[in-house]
Parts: structure tokens; C-alpha cells; sequence
């Protein structure tokens, strides 16, 4: 498959020198071991806010980093977990004396290096709190996942704990906010296309001319069910429907609603399935009053969607409205 | 072509609605005919901005309604132009009492359209000034224009302009610099595959697994070359370097560089070719002070990408830098 890279091998690399060329004055890109932190980081008095996992997911998670969002990223090689060392480097550079939460999507690389990474920060006295997030509700257990794996939630988290570390709540309540972000959210997704990492060179996974993959995980492992292809109302019925019976999302239910494009998947699609969403809520009673719409938590070109839902109470949503400013995400400022 | 729409004949008006239902703090979607205005339209003593052009192009140009930035925009079909009633009934809304300029990329359908919906308006006593932009040096006449295309500035120029009449300059001046953007700008693009319009329901041009075109158009139109495919470097260099030959460019020059994806290729991509552009203008002794990369002048799910750059003057500095808030782009509010 083709790709804009120079190779395989400096794919990460180089897309990080460009991230740093492009924004010093809201980032600072790290090599061996690779994170980035936030301009100005440690933040003295501040929560900080790492995440991390494999490269392909851009702008997640270092477009991310910044004002009111995250305070580092680890970026992987692409598809693959960051390792302890990087995470290691990254939670000191951002602790500034009030702790660091370390947000984890579950996959099992991340959480076993993400574990080490907290026990040796621990170890020289760092105060280091983790939140895994597990929305996807397409599959019990997956290719690289002991039960759910964590996807558009994580998203919605990282700007939502953001904001709540920068109003200057402390280690422990920006911890239960998150924890309440994950278990409030729901999240799955579908392609039409399959995405191919740079060093294997051919897609991941084949697909027919008239099929979707319902259920698809971020790194294009196998989803729910293969199917014909349906049309945009149907793929978001069956997407909402899953995600409104889980939790439940219930009659008078006040949302965020994340519609997702996977890559490769144009803009004017992502809000045909917008407008397709809304009905289906209006129809079970459930208001949308916040919305995110576009390539945030993507699998390289892959086409395809995910929606997330994520209920909202008053807390959540003011530190979803609070000002952010990364490469990816900003308002207020 | 796999997508996510419900019908080649409803995908954009169910875009159209998803983006009233999403946005409406920002803009106000109208119906047959069809066109987006800015909230609260027409800002009284305001020049009034309208652009417009076939679909396909997302986030450009309905994306870019609010404020700070366009007062509407038409959409047409997919890849056609809005027609003369649209704009009419655009500029009429649009029109708070100094006039309203017309943004016109350089397409044969867009720019007779605009002339027409001109006159019409002329004749109703509504002052309208046109500017019409061809930044694309990859071909001197295309097959959907006599002289060259309209491309990546007019993004820039619609955010610039935008500021400029927020900062309540009269329309000759807003007009003076809408020429200058499109004189100081200059665009090429590539792609590595072809976008698919909706009705027709298959690619609009072959291109082979090892091939790439140079100079493309933003409708798949033929460019300059059909070759092997290359690297990002090499790529971003054949781009580059027709750019900055063409204004001329010269050493000392500050500029604003436009990476833009085409729809289809992944942000990690547009970093990698981020990166390579800073070398090479760096090489050339010409400073980037301000950048902007993603997707912003799309053509549906083609994988590609166009750099423009545009040589800045302190006042087209000021009005980039000034707020904007729409739905695509968002700063300083």
C-alpha cells in the first residue's frame, strides 16, 4: 500500500520532528527514549497527564499534549506498545509535586509497560495514579485485549481530566473523574477498508468490495461480524443501538456524542452518520448537548467510523467546555 | 466505491442537515435553495463573505462559516458548482449594508455562477466585489479551467479576509486583501490514489499500485505527471520546489505553510512531509512563522496531500492570527 514516508523504519520518527517544527510553542518532542511533553512542563502544583500507546492513531495522543489536555504522550512504534522507559522519562518530566495519572487504553502491551512504568516512577517517589479504559462494547476479549478494549473514551478522558487538573483538582479527583468518564462512555466502530501498517507493506486484514467489518478494532483486528455493506443509517443504528443498550443510556439521558473517522473516511460521511445519530437518540429520548466530529482516534487510512457515547452530569461537562489548546484540539483560547 | 452515505442523491443534503444539527451555535443551514450562513446573520456594518463551490471538498467551504471567517457559503453537488440562485440568495443574507465580497476559486462553472449571482445582487442594490483564486502552479489550463486552478489559498484567504471584516475594514480594503493573499500564494498537489463521486460509483481515474500523480487537481483532474511512486522527501521537494520557483520565493521571506491532506491520508503522513517542507525552505533561506496541516481542502477519500505556501506581511500575519471560531478552524475564542 502507499504511503508519504521516506520509510518504514522513520515513519514515527520523522512525523515527530515534524510535530515538533510545527508547534514549539505548545509542545517539546523527547528522542531516546521518545515522549512529548508539554511546553514549560512540569506544570509546578499541577496534576500531570500521561498517555501513550502505538503510533497510527494520529492526532491521538500527542496531538493531544498542551493547555488543559495532556501533559505528555508516549508514542510506540505504530500498532505496538511504548515501552516502560519511555513512560518512565515522560511521568518524571511532568511531575510537578501533585502526581501523574496515567491513562491506558487496554491493550495488554500497555497496561503490562504502563504498570512497570508507575512501579519505578513509585519507586523514586512519585506519586503515579492509573485509569484504564475499556468502552469498546463490540467485543468481550479481542486479538490484543483481556476483555474490552479502550478506544474513543479515551479521547473524551484526556480533555475532560485535562480540564479538571488545570482547575487544579487534586491527584485523587482527577482520578475519580476519569474513572467515572470511562465508565459513563460507550464506544464501537466499523470499516469499510482495511488499514496496512508501513513495515508490513500489504493491509492487514482483506476485505470485499461490498463488505464492512462491524465491531473493528483500532488496529484493524476482527470486530463483531462481517457483513454486506448497508447504508449510513443502518451502520449507525447498529452502532448506537449497541452502544445506547449497554450501559444503558436511558429516556431524559444527556450525552456527548463522538462520531469518529477511522482515516481514510471523508468528512461529508462523518456527518451523514452525524445526522443519521441524532435521530436515533431523539428516538430513544436521549439529548446530544455536546458533539466531536472528525479523525481523532484513527487507524491509519483505514476507512470507516466509531461513535462513542458518553453521558454527561454537570462536572463532566464543564470540564469538557474548559478552554484546551493542543496541535488537535482547542477552544476557549 | 465503499461509502458511508445513505444515497448518491441525499449525501449531501444529510450532510447539510448533520452539520445544522451539530453546529447550531455557529451557523444556520438553509434549504432549497441550498447555502450555510453564519448564526445571527447579516452582521449589521459588516463586509459579508460568500464562497462556495461543488462538494467534495470538506471541510472547505461550510466548515469554514462563523466567525471571523466566511458569512456563507453555497454548497453545489458533489464536485459541481453551486448555481447563480444559491449565491444570490446567499449574498442577500449575508449582506449587512458595506457590501459583499465573493470568493471564487478559478473553475469554469464556479466563476460564471458567481458573475451571474453578482449582477443579479448588483441590480437588487447590494454592493458585490469578486476575487477569484488560482494558486495552483501545477498547470497552466485544466480540464475545468481557463488559466490556473483555485486550490489551498483560498482556505488561507477566507480566514484572512474573514479577520479583516471583523475588524470592520470597508470592502474595497477586504477586496485589496483578498487579492494580495492570491498574489503572495501559491499551491501543488499529488495523490497515491483516486477519490470515487458518489453517482458515479467508481474511481474517477486509475492509478496504479506503484504510481503516483503530481500536480493533481482537487477533483482528480489530471496534473503535471504520472511517475513511480517516490518518497516523502523526494515528493515534497517536487512540490516544493515548484512553488517556490513560481512567485518566486525568495531568501528572507517569512511564510504561512499549508500541508493539506486530500481526505484520504493519514495525519502521521502529513507530519512526515511537514518535516521535509521545513528542511527545504529552510535550505532556500525562507522562514515558516506560521503553519497549518490536516484536512482542509479535501477531495472526498483520496490519499494525497497539496503544500501551500503564502509569504506573509504583517498585516496578513495579524488577520491570520486574528480569532476565528468555526467549525473547522477555531482560535483565540
Amino acid at each position: 500500500m502507499k504511503k508519504l514516508i521516506n520509510s518504514p523504519e522513520t515513519v514515527v520518527g520523522d512525523a515527530l520532528l515534524g510535530m515538533a517544527a510545527a508547534h514549539p510553542e505548545l509542545i517539546q518532542v523527547h528522542f531516546d527514549p521518545d515522549y512529548i511533553t508539554r511546553a514549560g512542563a512540569p506544570v509546578r502544583g499541577k496534576v500531570g497527564l500521561l498517555s501513550g500507546g502505538g503510533s497510527g492513531h494520529e492526532p491521538m495522543h500527542g496531538g493531544f499534549v498542551g493547555y488543559g489536555m495532556l501533559d505528555a504522550a508516549c508514542p510506540g512504534a505504530v500498532f505496538t506498545s511504548p515501552v516502560p522507559d519511555q513512560m518512565l522519562a515522560a511521568t518524571k518530566a511532568i511531575d510537578g509535586g501533585a502526581g501523574v495519572l496515567h491513562i491506558v487504553k487496554n491493550y495488554t502491551g500497555d497496561v503490562m509497560n504502563f504498570e512497570m512504568a508507575a512501579e519505578l516512577a513509585q519507586m523514586e517517589g512519585i506519586e503515579v495514579a492509573s485509569v484504564i479504559t475499556n468502552d469498546d462494547v463490540a467485543v468481550k476479549d479481542s486479538l490484543y485485549t483481556a476483555g474490552r478494549r479502550g478506544v474513543g473514551v479515551t479521547v473524551l478522558l484526556e480533555k475532560i481530566c485535562g480540564g479538571a487538573a488545570e482547575a487544579g483538582l487534586p491527584l485523587a479527583e482527577v482520578t475519580r473523574i476519569a474513572q467515572n468518564v470511562n465508565a459513563q462512555g460507550r464506544s464501537m466502530g466499523m470499516a469499510l477498508t482495511s488499514c496496512a501498517v508501513p513495515a508490513a507493506g500489504k493491509p492487514t486484514f482483506e476485505i470485499g468490495d461490498d463488505e464492512m467489518e462491524i465491531g473493528i478494532g483500532i488496529h484493524g483486528e476482527p470486530g463483531r461480524q462481517r457483513m454486506k455493506l448497508q447504508s449510513a443509517r443502518e451502520i449507525t443504528e447498529m452502532l448506537a443501538s449497541a452502544i445506547l443498550d449497554d450501559l444503558p443510556f436511558n429516556r431524559g439521558d444527556q450525552v456527548l456524542a463522538f462520531v469518529n473517522g477511522m482515516g481514510g473516511t471523508p468528512l461529508i460521511e462523518l456527518y451523514v452518520v452525524y445526522n443519521d445519530l441524532v435521530k436515533l437518540c431523539g428516538d430513544r429520548g436521549v439529548t446530544i448537548s455536546r458533539n466531536l466530529i472528525g479523525n481523532y482516534i484513527t487507524s491509519l487510512e483505514m476507512a470507516g467510523c466509531s461513535i462513542t457515547l458518553l453521558k454527561l452530569d454537570d462536572e463532566l461537562t464543564r470540564f469538557w467546555d474548559a478552554p484546551v489548546h493542543t496541535p488537535a484540539l482547542r477552544w476557549g483560547r
